[in-house]
């Protein structure tokens, strides 16, 4: 069944300043690694990720919030044993070189401070109601474009994070917090305010001319 | 180097109202396949893409915006050649039948129609000013973000768009668009206003105690 679908139509003046706006908005946005314990309310959270669910009906994923302190803890364990096995033996020098840049290393103490910890996790596959598994096609893209609203819903109400990709924490993470089988950890966003003395890597982002070409 | 960082900060009610606002505006994104000719100012898409920047500052992805009337018809040939086998002989009976409820088939008026064709590329890896290559971790990963964020740019303005991924196109894509051999085409977007009698398959999203599990 198909049904009429209308967007809200804007006047070109207003096209351009909401295109604008969005852009200095979004353009301020940077992976924050020192992050405030302050709370916010949780129905700040839910919002965020209903926002990020709407990147596409197939919705193959699941969001775990984790805000209980002993899980954040556990999850910090896992996290530090194998980034340290990463940083010290499976990453090549030039790795570790490239990330210096970022002083980052395998300390994550955001794990336990965030007062939340968002862990996206993609659906290889489904569960029809008949049990058979139905596939989901390019599910990796599709999660990380909902991990893409995400980051603009974060930066729309002013709380920060840091995209990581923890290497080879997947399996125990979903264990720890009984996904399925079908499920795997993508992405994992500590999120809260910045702390008061936040900084971030000195990085220029590359003009427009060098990312975009017109034809 | 590391410099101090800030971000906006709101008070918890606009926190919530910002939340709840984003939300609604990205609830009304649906995949239209029926885009308008109607022309807009170019500066609308030079700001999308600036706001899809943002995704992080690796960069790893070039935005080829084509509007030239026969490049997108050389385009559209490409496409939908492919598509027809993809859908004769590729794909099984299961995903031809699951498309069969979006009513896509492999005949893409949209790409002559629609003002703008928004062809994104991620680099697999990039050249360092010796001439080295440097590997982009993750770039499959990264540019789908951007591409989370370029999907609200345009929501954000009242544009329309759907995510393609088309199948097998890639390689000829990237010769007619002159680009690089460590450039692979990820999506492709056509980008105007909707038409006046679009409409969209009937889908509901899932509620969101089905995506989100808190712990
Ligand atoms: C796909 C992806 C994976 C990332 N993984 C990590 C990670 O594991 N650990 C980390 O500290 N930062 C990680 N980052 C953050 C990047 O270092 C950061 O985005 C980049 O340095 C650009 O800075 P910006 O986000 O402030 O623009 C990741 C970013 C992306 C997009
Ligand atoms: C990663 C990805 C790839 C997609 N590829 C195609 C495609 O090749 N052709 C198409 O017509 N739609 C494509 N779509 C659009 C989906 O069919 C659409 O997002 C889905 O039906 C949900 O509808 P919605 O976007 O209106 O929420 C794709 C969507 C995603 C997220």
């Amino acid at each position: 069944l198909h049904v009429p679908h209308s967007t809200p139509r804007y006047p070109e003046e207003t096209m351009l300043r909401r295109s604008r706006d969005m852009y200095t908005l979004m353009n301020q946005r940077r992976s924050v690694r020192f992050i405030s314990p302050e709370p916010f309310p949780q129905e700040v959270i839910d919002n965020v990720i209903r926002t990020a669910g709407i990147g596409a009906h197939t919705e193959p994923w699941t969001f775990v919030v984790v805000s209980d302190p002993e899980t954040k803890h556990q999850i910090r364990r896992i996290v530090e044993e194998e980034e340290e096995v990463n940083y010290r033996q499976r990453m090549g020098d030039k790795w570790v070189h490239d990330l210096a840049k970022l002083k980052t290393n395998w300390i994550k103490e955001y794990l336990d401070v965030a007062p939340y910890l968002i862990l996206v996790f993609k659906q290889t596959y489904g569960i029809l109601p008949n049990g058979k598994k139905k596939t989901h096609y390019y599910n990796e893209i599709s999660v990380s474009i909902s991990c893409g609203l995400l980051l603009a819903a974060l930066q729309n109400v002013g709380l920060v994070t840091v995209t990581t990709t923890p290497l080879n924490c997947g399996p125990q993470l979903r264990l720890l917090l009984k996904r399925p089988a079908n499920e795997k950890l993508l992405i994992l966003l500590p999120v809260g305010y910045p702390a008061s003395d936040a900084t971030v890597p000195d990085l220029k982002r590359k003009p427009l001319d060098d990312i975009m070409v017109r034809i």
